[in-house]
């Protein structure tokens, strides 16, 4: 059975600096992806990166280029299209699948880099809109959404952040959200309760996206009727005729894989101390599976990829 | 009097990210740098960066030239050529000298990027090598002390570590250390000393380097006289003449500025929690002057100043 020292699963930021300070240390070292390339949420994001200290790139898609070019020279090993099926932490194995060719592999200590995904809403026409890249970022596309209807879907800071910032752009913005209390901070509420531009909507669910070539109106379920701003108290909504729909549900750590073996938080992240360990001493979590959304950054998976990397060399006494 | 919501003292790695992060938030930041140039350590980095991820630069200078037109081009406020006197915790007031200008500078949160520095022999001709440029690195430079004959002073593990490195290419490696007792890792000192090409000194200080264009000796005394190789045990050196002397004493966190204001530690780090708030609720700190030299790097550095700026964008109401 083929044996690694540290074994890494996951291919976004976090992963692919464990990666890359793993071999400057002089550790034996493979990372698996499960996609057919490297850089997990970096594909995520369409607007510019000005946060990465020292290095600004148009997108995520040019951070993802220079990240595999560095680890591509440095000769990091890795697999990609190599989904992990299942951690065996009592003999340290994982189950691979890579196309039809099952393998398992052992480590000495495992670094689960698995990070966060966004939370769907699960209807029909979602997955037809984001497939035709009606994806859209609220800071960035401020001017493509100049004039029009936007929807945006969701309670958290992340929506009521678009909210606000797109509602001195588009023509109409509704914040839509399934319940009446809200995630998000209260200062971020009450900015936007008070807004006139954006009519907010709870209680209220949306059951289906429509639209063909793009998006043209959204189906809502109201369970309530209450609406937060007067003018739109008594009036009900079956289908809203809108050009855009922002799902702003935020995210979920990608930790099924490791449920019952280490231990997680409430908010489902996986519980590490200050060098990354999660409650297993073998196992080690970095990167958005561990970090919330709101510390969530390129620079801090970095910077956590260095760290654990650096611990494991001590570990493992190189 | 001047105020700022965030003042970030030391221009490094991390006070740079802290600015550049508190830029992309919105919020008030004002950097001050005591040196003519941002930088901090980046200025002693003389070998390639291989470990910033999505970053290759042949040298610390290079990478501080991308990291300060980064932080130009974002319009992040700053000041260079200011020291910082006095750190008025109660008042949460600063006193900085800039030339024979002297002014006060209130903040609503500090945060402290002050580094560490490399620790000195401080004997007579020290200062003048360094002037000279006789800095060398254990693992960039073996070719330049090839055939050579090194001084490594220190009993940490960078001293071992580069008494290691250099044992292969150098002619003779000297490691020179002012105590019997070493800090370093026990499984770095067992490849030391049992290491034919190494002669190791114990409890030996160096008492002045000599050379007038380049170091051509050491002065030694020796408190002990004893040697852990048995060859050197009865050997005595007054003056030991070597083509290159490696300070490797360690570094220390700069923190004169904040002592008996914040916690520290044993080893002199301020103590912080995972947010980077020290244990005054108004005074964060990042970098170097919090992190053991073990974990420190560029990347957990910029990580950090993320950090930092996400919390006091919370803690501001931004």
């Amino acid at each position: 059975m083929r044996h690694v020292d540290v074994l890494i699963i996951g291919g976004g930021p976090a992963g692919i600096s464990a990666a890359i300070w793993c071999k400057r240390l002089g550790i034996d070292c493979l990372l698996l992806e499960e996609q057919s390339q490297l850089g997990g949420q970096l594909f995520n994001i369409f607007n510019e990166i000005i946060d990465y200290p020292g290095m600004r790139t148009k997108n995520g898609i040019e951070m993802q280029r220079e990240m595999v070019k560095h680890f591509v020279e440095m000769d990091c090993l890795y697999e990609v299209n190599t989904k992990v099926l299942f951690i065996d932490e009592r003999s340290k194995t994982v189950k691979v699948k890579k196309q039809a060719k099952k393998q398992e592999i052992c480590y000495t200590y495992l670094i689960l880099a698995t990070g966060s995904s966004q939370r769907k809403l699960g209807v029909p026409g979602e997955q037809q809109m984001i497939d035709r890249g009606e994806v859209y970022s609220a800071s960035a596309d401020g001017e493509r959404l100049k004039g029009k209807t936007v929807a945006i879907i969701g309670g958290g800071d992340r929506a009521f952040e678009g909210a606000h910032l797109l509602s001195s752009k588009a023509r109409e913005v509704y914040l839509i959200h399934r319940s009446t209390r809200f995630k998000a901070r209260e200062q971020y509420v009450e900015r936007i309760i008070s807004n006139p531009c954006i009519k907010v909507m709870t209680d209220t669910e949306v059951t289906a996206i429509h639209g063909d070539r793009h998006v043209t109106s959204i189906d809502l379920e109201s369970k309530n009727k209450e609406y937060k701003n007067k003018e739109y108290k008594n009036k009900e909504y079956k289908n809203l005729l809108v050009d855009a729909v922002l799902i702003r549900l935020g995210v979920a750590p990608n930790v099924d894989l490791i449920k019952g073996k280490v231990a997680t938080a409430q908010n489902g992240l996986i519980v590490t101390d200050d060098v990354h360990q999660s409650s297993n001493p073998f196992i080690y979590a970095i990167g958005d599976s561990c970090t919330t959304p709101l510390f969530s950054s390129i620079s801090s998976s970095a910077g956590q990829g260095a760290i654990v990397a650096k611990q494991l060399s001590s570990m493992l006494n190189i």
